[in-house]
Order: C-alpha cells, then structure tokens, then sequence
C-alpha cells in the first residue's frame, strides 16, 4: 500500500476533462491526509493531433511508465480520421504498458433502470484479454482504393498470453461467492484460436477445482445477456469479444454513464490504467451532461489495485448509496461530482 | 417464377429435423396445386461424421447444386469437435454457394415478449456478408499444445465481396420506407478493413441519394439494440459482426426461435439455403418443444427468393396471425406447424 501516489492524468477529448476532473475530487476527498496524490497532466488527445501531427511521443510515453497508474478520460473525435488517437495512443498503451487484463465489472446499481424488463439481478465482471487477438494491428491493404483492394486484419494468440489472462480470471473467479468461470469465443469457427482459448480453460480450470467453468460462443453469450443476465459471474474473453461484450453489459446495468474499466499490468512493471468505458460524447461536451460515476468507480479500481482496498470501497459504497437516493432530477457532472467526495469524505 | 421446385432438404442434427418437417409442411400448403415441390433429402451432420468420418463430399457438393434452394434445419452436436461440423458441412456449403448475402430480419411480432422493457417497435434486416472476413478459414496454429504456442485467425476483405454486399444493402434500403443504412464495423481499430468498409459505403452510397446512412462502431450497436432499436432499418455488417449482432437482435425480438435467414446468391448461379438462426439445440430434441416458426419464417424467404412473393407473404402474415391470437398456452412443434399449414392454405 503505497503511502503516496504518482498518478498520471490523460483528460483527454470531448467529456474526458469533465469526468476527470471529478474522479480526481472523488480520489483526493477518499485518501486520509497522510496519503500524498502528485498529479500529472498529459494533453493528448485530438487537439494536440490537429496541433502537431502527433499522438503520443516514446518520450511521453517513457514518462508516463514512471507513474503509479493512469487515470484517462476519452479519447476520440470526429475530426480526426478514425483509427489514429485510437490505435496511435489508446491501444499504444495498453499494449506498451502490457494491459493484458482489461477488467471490466457489470452491475445493476440500485435505483437504475435497465432497458431489460424486471430489473433483473447483474452482478458480473468481464476479464478481457488486452494485448492480443484482432487488436493487435496486424494486417493491411494493397490496391487500396481499387476495385481489386483486398484488406486483412490478423488476430494473433498465444498460449503465453491467452493463459496469463485465464489464469487472472480463474483467480478471481475462486475469490467470489458464486465461483463460476464462463468462456466466450466463437470457438466453431475461429477454430484455432478458438481452441487455444477452450483448451487452456480446461488445463488451467484444473488447478481451480472449486470454479464452475462453462463455454459460451460469443453470438449465444449476447442472448444470454439480455434474457438471463443472472447466469454471468466471471467471463474470461477476448479483446474484441470483450469489446462488444462490455459495451452490451454496460447498456443492460443502465448505461455506459456507471461502466468503469481498469487496463491493468498484474506485476506492476508498467503503471496500470483506469478509464470510463464510454467514449467522448462530443456531443455533450461542455453541457455538464456527462455522468462521471463511470470515472469515479474507475478511480476505485485505481485505488484497489494500488493497495488502497479500504478507500476503494469506501467510493463503490458512496455511488451506491448516492444512487439509490437520487430523486430522478437530473444533476450536473459536477454536482455528482460534488455528491460523491461529500459521501467518499463523511 | 419457378412451376416446380426442385429443393435440396438437410434437416441435420437435434431439434433440425423436426422444425424441417414444419417448414415442409408449410410449404406444401401454401403452394398453388400446380406448383410442383420436388425433395431431395441429404443426411449429413453428426450421425453420417460418426459413422463415416465425412461432413460433405465433392459428389454431394455437386449435387446439391443441381437444386433450386436448399432448406436447413440446424448442424451441430456436442459429441462432434467444435468446428468440425460448422466449418465442414455449414460453412463449406455457404462458401462453396458464393452465399455473399446472409439475410436475417428482425420484427417484433405482436404478442411476443421482449426481454426489453416496454416492447419497442422493431423492424430491421441485417445485411451480413456471407463468404468474407474472419470466417474464411485462413488461419492456423504452430507448437500446438506447447507454452509457446501461437494461434492466428486471418479476416480477408476485398473490394470485391464488400462491394456486392454493400450494394444489395443499399438496394434494400431503398425499398424500404425508412430508407436508412447503417454500417457496422470497427473501423478505428480493424483500420484495413474497417476502412474499406466505410470507403465503399461512401462511394456506392451517392448513387442512392435518398437512402440515409450512417456508421456505428459494433460495440455501440451493442447498445442501441437494447436501447434504441427503432433507430435500425437495414444493417450492412461483415461476417462475424453481423454472426453477433443477429442473435442478439433475435434475442430482443422474443427468442431466437423466431429468426429467419437466407444464405443467398443473388444471381442464382448457385442454389440459396435457407435455415432458421437457432443451432441444434439437442437438449430439446425430440421433446415437441422445438419453435418451428423461424423455420417457417425461413421457407417464406425461399420462396421469396424464386419469385414467389405471394406465398411468402402469406407465411409470413399467416405467422403474424398465429401469434397474435395465440392464447399462451404452450404448443407442441407439430401443433405450432399444423396451425400455421392450416392458415396458409385457408
Ligand atoms: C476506443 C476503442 C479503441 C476502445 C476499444 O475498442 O477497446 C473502446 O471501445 C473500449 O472499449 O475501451
Ligand atoms: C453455426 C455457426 C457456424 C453459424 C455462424 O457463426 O455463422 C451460426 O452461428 C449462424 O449464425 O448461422
């Protein structure tokens, strides 16, 4: 437990600033006083791609790896041609810092509407793969911009990699009170990384003979979501499965406005990162519209990954409690904010 | 428009055969007495692999193309390896066939539940492309089974098979009275395909002026599909976007046991199948409990497909009725069948 935190800060673009700005209140409100927080503002983003051509410098990014973890807001903008902040820096560091867990907890939150009817109990986390599978950029294009284009996008596992991620999920499988493990993959027709996946399951599972595992494809795990949420407790997957499974379970537990997300390097060689999964919503940017929740919750996983277990709950009791009390009256990021630090403080 | 129909039937394995039978049964019915159907049954699936080691011969290829329309129950067992049936038998036939049209509406019919609350207005049609992307085939593992092993899935795009693909859509939306594409993919982090995607929606889109288009990273259509889905009219997607996407949309339209599909060769020079989207389910396999409608709803697609709009339209308005007036008491896969054959020939 570190009795002082070097944390980096990336607002990023559109609501990013906005959330972050709330998070940071929520974590300083949460520490006791002896526990020190030195921030680091790093502007990237698409405003500094629209200023200099650049997203993320290996200068920027040896310094970012001398901190204890990263809070980001959002990155993206219509502005900028798709793919370059997300690959350029997004995806640069969770591959640079290793994020091969990218940890992703649902849960319905008292007093939230689901679109699903009769509110039904969510309470799952989804351990994503994060440095593998279809994201690694690895494909490309001839004849681009001719009839006879052909393009490719090359999903490259391994038994390295895939088992690490399994391994982190079958540990926190065996840590929750239903202990069950449940695989997504389209294991039928992404056949050989299908089954490097499914045979890892079972050798690993082996080693966890109190863990339940089941396999679901990943077309069947969609269904599952929205007719029988309950079934869910841990879900080990890939990084786009992952991906679409996250952003579909952010959707049934009320929105993407709670969803919190942590990229985390398990041995601490590179600093872990912690983000909303919602994207930058320029659309509402500057309008105080924007729920920070997603962000402060994002900042407890921060916390429980540094050690600070205590702090972390401390904030996911806060959201809880200031949820279930909440009146329907709409209320501006800042007074969520607000809302928040006063709880996390009390 | 064809006076006899020469169809091939595969009614494959678990709950396949008996949903066929249905759908057989319908389709006698709602053909005028002078159009003759001519069957031709092909016993392939799990049985015929246990027995003979085979999924689908060159002979049997050869074949089944001399037929007007295949009708497919459902491939798949749980004492086959996952794939070897999926890639062999299902897959083969819709590559071999150029099925570069995969076409699965979504209606919400009437008195059918929604897991959603509130029962949305729902009527879509996912275009998904059929004989392209990471479904190829093109992949492969080495030092299988070792710590060291790598496993790779390649998704192949050309400018050729989304073209056509894209083109179809367009067609269809604009026959539509909401006139609305939307493109799915993920193009800020699969940038080579993804961006051919969106290069040939743009382009083929000027010569469709009136049809509204947008895009939607795969993981936010995630989202709109529980929270929006009055948003979607056509849906243009790849091969395993669209895999997803289409038993999540059967999931929100009451159950995958209503989900149609046609695997379809637009110009004809091979024969089109048709298969509802539910797998085998062998756990309800000759218990009666099996939907056969989606199958039903399958052969209306058929029969659209040869010319014969009156019929499919009577189908699909004879399962409209069914449905509305069906009182909730649970009905047997025949009863369901006979109800529906009875409609369709009054
Ligand atoms: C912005 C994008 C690259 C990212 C992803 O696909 O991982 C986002 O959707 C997420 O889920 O964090
Ligand atoms: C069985 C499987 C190969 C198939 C697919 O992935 O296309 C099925 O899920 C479908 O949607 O028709």
């Amino acid at each position: 437990m570190a009795r002082s935190i070097n944390l980096a800060v990336i607002p990023g673009d559109g609501i990013g600033p906005e959330v972050v700005a709330q998070g940071l209140k929520v974590l300083e409100a949460v520490l006791p006083a002896d526990i020190k927080v030195e921030t680091t503002r790093y502007d990237l983003g698409a405003k500094r791609w629209h200023e200099t051509g650049e997203t993320l410098t290996d200068a920027e990014l040896e310094r970012l790896r001398g901190h204890d973890a990263i809070l980001l807001g959002a990155i993206g903008d219509p502005t900028v041609p798709s793919g370059v902040l997300e690959r350029g820096l997004l995806l640069k560091l969770r591959f640079a810092f290793d994020h091969y867990i990218n940890l992703r907890p649902s849960r319905l939150f008292p007093n939230t509407a689901s679109p699903l009817a009769g509110d039904p109990e969510i309470d799952f986390v989804v351990v994503r793969e994060g440095t593998e599978g279809p994201y690694v950029g690895n494909g490309g294009s001839m004849r681009t911009g001719t009839p006879a284009e052909v393009a490719t996008e090359v999903s490259l596992n391994t038994a390295y990699g895939v088992e690490r991620v399994v391994r982190d999920a079958f540990e926190r499988a065996s840590a929750r009170p239903a202990r069950k493990l449940t695989l997504v993959h389209k294991n039928n027709v992404l056949v050989h990384a299908g089954h490097l996946w499914t045979r890892t399951v079972e050798r690993v599972g082996r080693e966890y003979p109190d863990v339940t595992t089941d396999y679901l494809h990943v077309d069947a795990a969609t269904i599952f979501m929205v007719t029988d949420p309950g079934r869910f407790d841990v879900i080990v997957t890939d990084n786009l499965f992952g991906d679409i499974l996250t952003d579909l379970a952010a959707a049934i537990t009320g929105g993407i406005g709670l969803a919190a997300s942590g990229n985390i390097n398990p041995g601490g060689e590179f600093p872990s990162m912690f983000e909303p999964v919602h994207g930058s919503a320029p659309d509402i940017a500057g309008t105080g519209k924007a729920d920070p929740t997603a962000t402060v919750l994002s900042v407890a996983l921060l916390l429980r990954h540094l050690g600070h277990e205590t702090e972390a709950v401390r904030i996911e009791e806060a959201v809880t409690a200031d949820l279930a009390e909440r009146d329907g009256t709409a209320r501006s990021t800042d007074a969520i904010g607000d809302a928040l630090a006063a709880r996390v403080a009390g």
